[in-house]
Parts: structure tokens; C-alpha cells; sequence
């Protein structure tokens, strides 16, 4: 089991300390090493037992058709998947003819660490076989920050007692069996074989590569491995290669206490366009080139790059060291789904599972890119890439819908809309607006002219065109954008969605700059004066519906005239509530999966009253129920905004430990990314009050009782800004760059090089709101 | 080509006076014969060339799975087909070995003719082989009203100009080839080789049986056919009979001028429970009496059962012949599907056709059986015993959807939902209202109380729990029903659809009606007083919406703020709109598909002003597109109410020609049934006004101009009132029964065996509304 921290020293790691079979997924993915464009999940070395074996290439995918029992115009007819490729992980022990596996023999000890400084997960086994000769295996692995294609893993097995014969088998295995689909929609659909053999062979004793593509989507790629060993003399090594397996075999005998040592090299690549033969030269020389670092070379690399991050990123959480883990873990796996992604985009999983079929979603834009925008800016710009690069099949599909400008899908992996249901898919068009506001917070916080021009200025175009064609001004002059889908998933196909409305306001609006601002960019994509005129006259006339009798927003309009959900009647057996009652009923009633109109007022800060915020707050707090991961964090950070700062703490703490406590049940699926991310948001923007747009930094920091402290940092405009908090008063510090005038709850100050500090002023006393009978979040604000 | 009547006498039989190959299959939906048991398209004898080889069994189906690329909670996971069952229609004929084949040869002549009065097919042909030798083909088919089981064909061979050596083989044939199916989702899905063997064998030298059950929904069915022959000496005949083919053979020799005619008698039946031996004695049982009938007595049962139902239900229209063979070809369909179905449904399409899967849907309760119920009571009768039947699976829907009371499927041939797109499927909750209806409808038309009780009332009581627990009280008391679908399907998820409202406000309220009426049947279904007083509570409370700035209806709440659909931008070749455009822009904009506001105004006119109704009218005819079949009847009836009488009868020319000439395109896949149905309403409901409720029977006649004289029946409460309108006046008579006080536009007149005469009352012109561009009716009112 993963043990929670105990000590300061354990919050730069996640250690399992005993193996636990029946936890067996959800290690795989909390243990999965990734760059953004390799990704191996944490599956033991020896292949078996496995939860999921996974080893993913981002944007690589197979199609399979999405069937309907009665189709409609527009639904997409297939969709992508991301699959299992090759497994380039593979060691295979033998110990005197028997196999190395933990379910057989005895197994002394079994520990894995994640080192969230180092970039490595460690193993450390000692194994008796069944006749047994007892052997200790030490197995280090990483996927590197700093050679994209690279993967490597140092493989040590060493005698223990006896003199054992010892086989390690390297390999490279296609079209691993995977375990079966399952009956919930969440799991991604399992396709079997889908690769197909271009090329195999062997270089010398020690390199195999094998190429293969994919039989629909038509997308080629190839791996190679090669190694070093070291060890007694006579140790034999062998290649061979076939159509789906490669592999490389050493054999020795070793003395009790000696060692067999192999480092293997994986490289990795794939292409939709490059031929067999570049694409083989590619990845075996992406091997050559790591070779050439050696292990140790790749191990300081690794460090060199995370602990600059780590320096413009520390935070620090006295008081509760498994929040402070956790956030660490949450940074650090945002950090490996978006560091090379480099123009693909990021999955709602990053590449730790293929739950969602390795789909990116909403969520990206929404909760993981504030986090690289405030902590590796050129993480969340690459990602804004893709969809950019995206918008010829966006801009294809808002044609095919009807509309002007791009409708960006759902979910997809190359662009293609990819959702079957779209009540919660296409209609769900605030995705638009979600990308939209990230360029505009990308902006916002580098300043990045030229990324402004060159991909902010298109896409805040097309989205805006799109609005400007989904709504219409009423009767009464107001825009209207009847019948779409926001955030929340138990709603549906609803009018004037508050947060999409505030969010369609905001896109229109930013166009509008961004044409007036680059108007070369802006006639070549052929925007008219008038176009921008109307785009502001929407703006200025959004509706946003208000409920004066209860002095509530509705999120949307009607909705709170609708009946409250008959919660007593859902027991806690019932949730998620979307498995147990038809949608229909869930869509017409007041209940609420995932923050919505709470997620209005944490991104709109500014179209709400803190009264009003307050009022909204406490009502929806009735009402959501959380059974999606994309909630809690909001909810952590409104409700520090509010004041309510033990269930911010609460709530903090749900979204951060996510997959480390498994509070999904699904986290052997794939990590819950944006939940993580949201987790470090939940410290920065809820109790550190973080908030940043048009040039201005705010904070409005304020510690829950049992924090005693916390440290964290942004990057903004090519500073470093360090915030230190405690229950008294705030630090501020420019850790590089020029000093800037900042906000501290409201008040200027002047934030340079030397510590500023300002007190926490009072907070008025507000009694808690109450959640859904058995939804209140754990109470950790209460822990003994 | 189906020829339109010239004369009086062409206005009861429906004549195809040359084949037209490419019009097959909407003459075999047109010639479909049918009892409302055992349907047989009106296939060629010889099987090919075939549009659509049909032969059905009501409620006879198989099982097929319902994919979904995204599942969820509640969704069918299988749907029921009607299958093509086992062929007996088949007669192949061989001339001088050329098989007859209407794409062979010379075809001298072809004539099939429809007649309604003699219920019969018949077809003359004249034919020259290949090799020249010229034949006379007459055939009659009939399906037999009298005798469920049997259906009726005598074939007659003569040899002309030359002798011909002439093979007759009868043929029954299982698992007959179909054509693939269509992405048309309308077009039902093709099962193939859906029947599996379980007995077959020979019965002397003319009879043969088959016995088949389905794979999946396990039913089992059976056909025995036997044979009279008529012909020159030597004639041999010798049977054979295989798993799937059943053959009989006639071979002689025919002189210029002789005949051979086979007279072949076929029995159908199927069950879910009985033995294969029982069924197949039950077959062969129904043959053997059917043969001692003869063909002569089948014919001559034939047209007695079907004179008295023209007596009762005749409908003359001078002016328009081809309106007068188009209702009477309608009231004919109608029978057919409904007559002796005996407690299974009546599908959208009848026995016609496969078209929608062979599934009924609210169209039978809402467009079909007000036909039925003042033509032939007994049958509406029937039909709503099925839907009675269905109560357990009814009411284990709704309690899967988490509603109290019973929950009738969208659309199904044995109960169970079938519908694949719950938003305009499950949500359209409106069918069990329909249902409802239906029953308080047919029992004010026939005062059966013992049906009330045994069956109305249970259906009323547990459908108006449905609505008690699908709707709630808000804030201020007002009843709502938010987030359901009503009859037009351009609208989805609509809060408070005015339609549904009203048709659950009057459920509810004949619910505490009926139980009230019936105490010893409420205990049995634990009625408690409170339930009923909360139905009264509710159905009193019922909240409609109104648009007091416009002055008209919404047909939901909000709808008539939304934004007008474009229609200058969808040209003529975007209808249907569905299969041009999203659904989720359909239907949040002001466009409807069907009558729906306007039918609440046909079903609950006292809930209207004229002045509202006049309004309403008007404005939802400028958003009305009529991708639908189930509107232009409904449209008729308003249309004539209101004084838009040449706008009436083009509606009703649309409806009532739906399928003879094949407005919808589709009338290959089956008849549409409601359609037809609509016809006749917007002739007796239309220009005679008639309108019947809580024993009272209303009539406001008035003609358009271009016709001179109608003349209908309607039975109501044991007696036949004959109605006949001209420009200037209406004369009322008992045709049997007791004679009844009515009103006539408003005003009382005692009914008797004498005929009693009232002026039409003048008219106050109005300007006649428009329609979407494109999308008025075809001008018949304006005909040269």
C-alpha cells in the first residue's frame, strides 16, 4: 500500500512499501513515468501480474466506429483511441528456471518509490523462488524530460544466499493481451491487436527494433532498444526478433552477492506521415544518442530539469505533510502529461491510463493549463498548439453543424469530434469559450506577443464567430445561447447557462481586441469591421439569468424553479447518481454533478457581487452532489474566497488525494489530471487567493486553522513571484525578474526582490452551508 | 401507375392499370392485405420482382440488440423487430419452362386492383414468353376477416394462342432474402434468416406445413397451406416440403382458351407458449375449416363483414373523387390493421410494411383509434386491451426510471421500450396520456362500463400516478412538468410543453374520476383518498405557459423567445430537416416538425379562446414544416375550425393522399397508418366539426368550396348518426340507435330517425396564415 507521509523528508516521494495486489491498477497509474509524448505506466517489470498494461505515444491512436441504435445527422461515425503500443518495459527474470513473479514463491520485501525530484521510480525486491534461491531485484526507470524519445530503465538482480543461474530476458512485445472491456462507459473500449508488423530485426547482440502501424487510422511507429550489462564473465546475450516481439537475452551465474546488471535504452516515435525506413533510422538513433549519455548522464539530466521546475514551482504546506505530498504528486504529474507534449494535445489522463480512451477534453484548458500557465508557461503554450493546429477540422465541424468560425470537439485526440452522446458531447460548446480563455490567460501571464498573433489571435477569432452564430438577441435586444450544455452533467441542452454566457462574453470580447490589436492577421481571416462591432454588441448584451425571489443565479435559466432532487431517497448506495437514474430525470431537476455556477464566479470573478458570490455558494452547496473529479477544487476555492475555510480545506484535500486515496475507484484507469491540477490550484487560488488578468496580480491569502503555513510561486511575465503565508501575514518576494505592483486582498503593494509582508485581515464568521445528505466532503478540517 | 378516379364507381377500389417497376414497393404497401392478425403485402404472386417481401404476424418479432457508442442507465439493450415471416403468398408459374417473371418476356397487359368493398386483390395479366407463347394470368387474394387464421388466393392460368405446358408451384418460403438495410433510420432494421426450423412435412398430395421459431425472443410459429385445383386431365400435382420451403406442384397441359386454377387456402398462427404440435394442428385446423367455407364462401363472408362496416361507416365527398377513394382507402387500411388484431398492438405502419420496425406508437391511440372508435368501437376496444396488457412491463419501466405508476413505451410490439434515442423516446412521456385518451374517449363513445372497469380504469389510475410523480408543485403551487418531450420532435427536454400539460392535467383528472366510479378496483390498486385528492390538486394546479407580449401559447415555456429558424437558408433539399441539421439546433429554435401546440388545441379545445386558438393557429403555422406525417390532419381540423376552410382541405388532401401518392417517399417501407387515419378525422373532425366528450357529440359543419356535399357516420353510445353537409345546410339523422340531442355550431338539435335540417352559419373571413417558405401545402383548393 502507498504510504501516506509521515515525515517531511517523504513529501518529495510516494512510497509503496508492501505490494498489494489488489491495488494493483491504481499503483500502475499513480507510478506511471511520462514526458507528454512517452508514457509507461508503472506495470512491474516482468509484465505479470498487471493491472493494465499500458505504454502510450501521445496523439497515437486506432479508429473504431461509434454505433447508435438510432443515428442522427452529425453524430461522428467513429471514434479514436489511444492504444496499448509496444511494451518496451519488459525484463523477464529467470532464477534457476523459475520465473520471477510475485505471485508465486515468497516475496520478502517489496518497495516502490517515486521520486518526484529524481524522475525515477524505484523498485526494490527480495524474491525466494519456489525452490528457494532467494534473490534481491533493484530496478530504476525513467521516461526522460530531456530526450523525448527516450526511456530507460537500470535492471540489477543479484544472488542472495546461493549461486544461481540467472536469464533476464529485455523485450519488446506488440499487441499485448489486454483484460476485457468492462460494462461502465468510463472504461476506454479495449481493441485487440490493433497494430500491425512493418519491420523487425536485430542490430549486433544487444539492439532489436520493431516498426508496426495501425490498420484504420493508418498511423506508423517504431521502437528500438539496446543495452549495456554488466556482470560476471561468461554472461551470454542473444537478439532475436519476430513480427510483435523483440527481445534480447542475458545469462549468467552468479555468486552469491554478485550482480547482473542491464540498462536498457528504449526509443520511441511515431508518424502519420514519414515512411517505415525514417521512422526506424529515427528511434534507433534516438537509443545511439541516449547511449551516449549513459544511464547516469540521463539520471542527471533528469534531475537537472525537474529541479528547475521544482525551484520556480516549490510549494510548501507546514502543517499537513500528506497535502503537501499530494500537491507535489499533482505537480509533478501535470508537469509529465505536458513537458513534451510539444503540438499534441493532453489527455484527461495524461498518458497514465487509457481511461476516456486517451481523450482530451474541457478539462485541459480548464484546470491543467492554469497550472502550467503559472509554473511552465511553455508547457500550457504548446498545448494551446494543438489546438490550434486543430482548427481546419474544428472549423470543418462548425460547418457541418451549421455554424460560422470552429467548434473544437468534446473529445478527441487528433481533432475529430469523438463524442456518442451529444447532449454532454457536442452541445457542450462552453469548451470553445474553455479554450478561448486559456489563450487569453496564457496571454495574459507571458505576454507572448508573437504567440498572440500567430495562435491566440486564430483561435479567439474562430470561437468568437461561433458564439456570435450559436446565440441570437431576443425580442428584447438581449444575446441569448438557448439549449447547449455547460459544465455540469446533469444538465443538459439547457438556455443561457450562466457560465457559458460569462464565457462566450469574455471570447467575444477578447476577439474583438485581438482583431482590433493584429489587424493584418485579422482581414487575412477576413474579419469585417461590423463582425467586431457585433461581437462587442453581444457582449454587451449577454443575458444572465437571475433569480431576484431567491437572490440566487440560476445556472441556468428555470433552473431554479426546477424541483429540488429527492436526495433522501438516493441513498449512498446510489452515487454516482448518473449509474442508477436516467438521465432525463437527472437533466429536470435541481442536482448538481460538477461546480457550474461556481465555476462562473471563480473564472468571471468580477461579474458577481461577494454577496451574491456568497448566496450562490451556500445554494449550490445544497445541491452538488461531486460525482465527477472536476469538482471539488472549485469548490475549494470558492469557498476560501467566501470564508469558509475548513470546507476549502475539505475540499482541497478531496481533489489533491484523488488517486492517491483512489476516491474515484477508478484511478487504475488513469490519474484524474485535472483534479490533481486543481488540487494545486485549490492551495494557490483558494487559499492563497491567486487571481491574474489584464496585466494585475491578486492575492488574498488566508490559512485554514490546521495550516501553519504555506509557500507557493507563479510565474508571471517573466518573474518568479514566491507568496509565503501564515495564519498572521503574507510574504512577498520577486524571486526573479522586475518588481510588480500586486494586489493584497485589495490593497497595492510593491513586490521586489527584498520580503514584503502585509498581515491577513479578520475575516467575518459565516455559519458553513450544508451539502446533500452523505455528500459533505470528509472532514479533514477535523482530523484528531 | 395507381390511377386517381375519373368516375364515382373508381372512388371504392384503389387500380394499378400498368406495373411500374419502380413503384413496386409503394404498391405493395398500397395492396397490402390484412386483417389486423396475418398481413400480406401485395407482393407478386411469382415473389419477383419484389419492392419488399413481406408477410407478417402481429406481435410475432424477433429480438436485436440496441448499440450505443455511449450507454447509460436505462437505455434498452434490446429492440423488437417484426419479422418477415414464413411466404405463402408464392405461386410460381412455369410456361413451356420460361418461368414468369414481369421482367421477362412481353407484358401484354398488368392491372392490380385494390377493392375495398369486395376486400380483395385481384391482378390480370397478359403475358408473352420469351419464346413467344402468350398466357393469361388472374389472381385474388384475400385475407380473411371472418376467418383470422386464413388468407386466400385462387390463380388461374390460361393458355392463349397457343398449348402450353404449364407448371403451377405453390410455395411456402422461410428466410426469404431481403434487401440491406438503409441508413435511413427510419427504415427498419433487416434481420436475416431470422427463423429457425422446428417441423415441416406434407399432407397427401396438396397440403403442406412449416413450423419455425425465432432464435432469440423464442416465439414459435406455423403455416399450412392446401389446395383445390381446376384443370384439364391429366393435371399432377405432387408436395415436398425442407426446413424452409414447403411445395406443392400442378403440371398439365393447357389447349388455346383452357385454364388450370389453383385455389390455395393457408392457414397462419404463432404463440409464445403453446406446443409446436398444437400449433401446427392449429394451423392445419384453420385450413381444413377455411376449405370447407370454400373459396366462393370465404369471398362471400368477405364482403358481408366488410358491407356492414361501410354501412355504418360510409363517407361520401362530392366534388373531389379522389378525396372520396382516398378516405375510404384509408378507413379500409384502417380496418385492416385493426380488425382482428385481438389484443395486440396496431403498428405505426399496420401489417403493411416493416417500416419503424413493425413497432406501434402513440400514433394508434392518438390518430388511429379515434377512427376506429366512433367506425368500429370494438376494435379500439382491442387495441387498448393490449396496451392493458402491457401494464406489468409498463409499470416495471417506471419504476426503473424511478416514477410511481406505469410508464407505456415510446415505441415496442410486446411492451418493452425499444426506443434507442430516449430524448425524443423515453422523455416523450406524452404517449401515456395518449393511452389515457384513448380510453376515456372510447368509453364516453360506447358507455362500456364493463371495459371501464376492467381495463380503463387500471390503465387511467396508474398512468396518472406516472404524471403525479413526473411533476412537482413549485415555489408558488403551480403544477409543472419540466424537461419532457411533446408530440413535435424539433422540440426535446421542454419544460412544460403545453400539450403534455394539459393531456396530464386531463389524465389525472379522469384517474380520480374513474377511481372514484370503481372503489372496490381503486382498493385493489391502493388508491388511497389522498392520492386522488392529490390528482385533483395537481391536474387543478397545471401550469400552461403563456406569451402575454405576443398573445399566443408558447408550445413550452420559453419557446417562443427563441430565435426563428432560418428557414431562407434551408433550401427545398434540406428536408427533412433532421437529416440536414443537428438535432441540438432543431430544437432550440422555433421550428416544429409537428402539430403540437396545435393538436393540444384539437384534443383539449375548451382549454382555448376562439381567440386564442385563432392566433395560436396562425403563429405556429409560420414555423410548421410537416417533416412529419402526423401533422396535416391535425392541421386540417384546426385550419376548418377556425375558417381557413381552403387551407383545410389542402391539409386533408395531404393527409389522406400520404401514401397513394407517396408524399413522404417512404410508403415502400409501409402505409402510415396515422396518416391515413387523419383523412378521415380531417373530413369528420375537420369540415364536419365533430367533436364528442363526457356524452355529448358536437358538430360545426362547414365545406370548403370546392366541395359540394359530405357525408359521413359516426357511431356514438350504440347508435349510428348520419351526418350530411352541404354549402348550405346540415341534415341529422339516426341511422339506428336512439335518438340524441347534439349541437350544431353550438346550438341544440334533437337527432331522431327523421331527418332534421340546419343552416351552415355564415363566416367571418379571415386572411389565411402562412407557412415557412416552400413549405405550404399543395394548393388543391385552387385546382383548374
Amino acid at each position: 500500500m502507498i504510504v501516506r507521509p509521515r515525515q517531511p523528508t517523504e513529501t518529495w516521494s510516494v512510497r509503496e512499501s508492501t505490494l498489494d495486489l489488489d491495488a494493483l491498477a491504481q499503483t500502475e497509474s499513480v507510478f506511471a513515468l511520462a514526458n507528454g509524448h512517452l508514457g509507461l505506466r508503472g506495470n512491474l517489470d516482468e509484465g505479470e501480474p498487471a493491472g493494465l498494461p499500458g505504454t502510450y505515444l501521445n496523439g497515437f491512436y486506432e479508429i473504431r466506429p461509434l454505433p447508435y441504435a438510432e443515428a442522427g445527422y452529425g453524430y461522428p461515425e467513429s471514434g479514436q483511441t489511444m492504444i496499448n503500443v509496444t511494451n518496451g518495459k519488459l525484463l523477464r527474470l529467470l532464477v534457476d528456471d523459475e520465473p520471477f513473479d510475485v505471485r508465486y514463491g515468497r516475496l520478502g520485501s517489496h518497495e516502490r518509490v517515486l521520486d518526484l525530484r529524481a524522475g525515477t521510480l524505484t523498485r526494490d525486491v527480495r524474491w525466494t523462488s519456489p525452490a528457494g534461491q532467494e534473490a534481491r531485484v533493484r530496478s530504476v526507470r525513467l521516461v526522460s524530460f530531456t530526450q523525448r524519445a527516450v526511456a530507460a530503465i537500470c535492471y540489477e538482480v543479484e544472488a542472495v544466499g546461493d549461486r544461481a543461474r540467472v536469464v533476464i530476458q529485455s523485450e519488446l512485445v506488440a499487441n499485448e493481451p489486454m483484460p476485457g472491456a468492462a460494462s461502465d462507459p468510463r472504461v476506454a473500449a479495449v481493441l485487440s491487436a490493433p497494430l500491425v508488423s512493418e519491420d523487425h530485426g536485430t542490430h549486433g547482440l544487444v539492439a532489436v527494433r520493431l516498426a508496426h502501424r495501425t490498420a484504420a487510422s493508418g498511423l506508423r511507429m517504431a521502437v528500438a532498444m539496446s543495452h549495456t550489462v554488466d556482470g560476471p564473465v561468461p554472461t551470454d546475450v542473444t537478439a532475436d526478433s519476430s513480427a510483435d516481439v523483440g527481445r534480447v537475452t542475458f545469462t549468467t551465474l552468479l555468486e552469491p552477492g554478485q550482480t547482473l546488471r542491464v540498462v536498457k535504452i528504449l526509443g520511441y516515435g511515431w508518424s502519420s506521415l514519414r515512411s517505415r525506413q525514417a521512422l526506424v533510422d529515427q528511434v534507433v538513433a534516438a537509443v545511439s544518442a541516449a547511449h551516449q549519455t549513459g544511464w547516469q548522464g540521463l539520471l542527471d539530466e533528469q534531475r537537472r530539469y525537474l529541479d528547475a521546475f521544482w525551484d520556480r514551482s516549490a510549494v510548501e504546506v507546514d502543517g499537513d505533510p500528506e497535502i503537501e505530498q499530494a500537491v507535489r504528486f499533482a505537480l509533478f504529474h501535470v508537469l509529465q502529461a505536458g513537458a513534451r507534449a510539444e503540438g499534441r494535445a493532453i489527455p484527461a489522463k495524461g498518458l497514465t491510463g487509457s481511461g476516456y480512451d486517451g481523450h482530451a477534453f474541457w478539462d485541459t484548458e480548464t484546470f491543467v493549463l492554469p497550472v502550467l500557465t503559472y509554473t511552465f508557461p511553455d508547457a500550457a503554450a504548446d498545448a494551446l498548439r494543438w489546438r490550434h493546429s486543430t482548427l481546419p477540422v474544428a472549423r470543418r465541424r462548425a460547418a457541418t453543424l451549421g455554424f460560422a468560425g470552429a467548434a473544437f470537439p468534446w473529445r478527441s485526440i487528433a481533432g475529430e469530434e469523438c463524442s456518442g452522446y451529444w447532449p454532454a458531447g457536442t452541445a457542450a460548446f462552453h469548451v470553445n469559450a474553455d479554450v478561448a480563455d486559456a489563450v487569453v490567460r496564457y496571454v495574459d501571464a507571458t505576454g507572448d506577443v508573437a504567440f498572440e498573433q500567430d495562435v491566440g489571435h486564430d483561435v479567439l477569432v474562430e470561437t468568437a464567430r461561433l458564439w456570435s452564430s450559436l446565440g441570437h438577441h431576443d425580442r428584447s435586444g438581449a444575446f441569448r445561447i438557448p439549449g447547449v450544455t455547460g459544465p455540469d452533467e446533469y444538465s443538459a441542452l439547457a438556455d443561457d447557462n450562466v457560465y457559458t454566457n460569462l464565457m462566450a462574453q469574455q471570447n467575444l470580447l477578447a476577439a474583438a481586441d485581438v482583431a482590433e490589436r493584429h489587424p493584418d492577421r485579422a482581414r487575412a481571416l477576413g474579419v469585417a469591421a461590423g463582425e467586431v462591432a457585433a461581437w462587442r454588441r453581444a457582449a454587451g448584451a449577454m443575458f444572465v439569468p437571475y433569480d431576484a425571489e431567491l437572490g440566487v443565479h440560476p445556472q441556468s435559466e428555470g433552473f431554479t424553479g426546477y424541483e429540488v432532487w429527492n436526495f433522501d431517497a438516493a441513498g449512498p448506495d446510489n452515487y454516482p447518481l448518473f449509474l442508477h437514474y436516467p438521465y432525463f430525470d437527472i437533466y429536470r431537476k435541481q442536482v448538481v454533478k460538477q461546480a457550474d455556477l461556481v465555476l462562473a464566479m471563480q473564472v468571471r470573478p468580477e461579474a458577481f457581487t461577494d454577496e451574491q458570490k456568497a448566496r450562490n455558494f451556500d445554494y449550490y452547496e445544497a445541491l452538488t452532489v461531486r460525482d465527477s473529479s472536476l469538482s471539488a477544487a472549485t469548490q475549494a476555492i470558492l469557498a476560501a474566497e467566501i470564508g469558509h475555510l475548513d470546507l476549502a480545506y475539505d475540499y482541497l484535500a478531496e481533489s489533491a488525494l484523488v488517486d492517491l486515496h483512489d476516491l474515484q475507484g477508478n484511478a487504475g484507469i488513469g490519474l484524474h489530471l485535472a483534479a490533481l491540477a486543481g488540487g494545486w490550484s485549490a492551495l494557490v487560488a483558494g487559499f492563497g487567493g491567486f487571481r491574474a488578468s489584464g496585466g494585475s496580480l491578486r492575492f488574498a491569502p488566508r490559512l485554514p486553522p490546521a495550516l501553519s503555513r504555506l509557500l507557493f510561486h507563479v510565474s508571471y511575465r517573466g518573474r518568479a513571484v514566491r507568496v509565503e503565508v501564515t495564519a498572521a501575514d503574507v510574504t512577498y518576494r520577486i524571486v526573479t525578474g522586475d518588481p510588480i505592483e500586486v494586489r493584497h486582498h485589495g490593497d497595492p503593494v510593491l513586490v521586489t526582490s527584498v520580503p514584503v509582508s502585509r498581515p491577513v485581515p479578520a475575516l467575518a464568521s459565516r455559519p458553513p452551508p450544508t451539502q446533500p445528505p452523505g455528500r459533505a466532503p470528509a472532514r479533514r478540517s477535523h482530523r484528531a
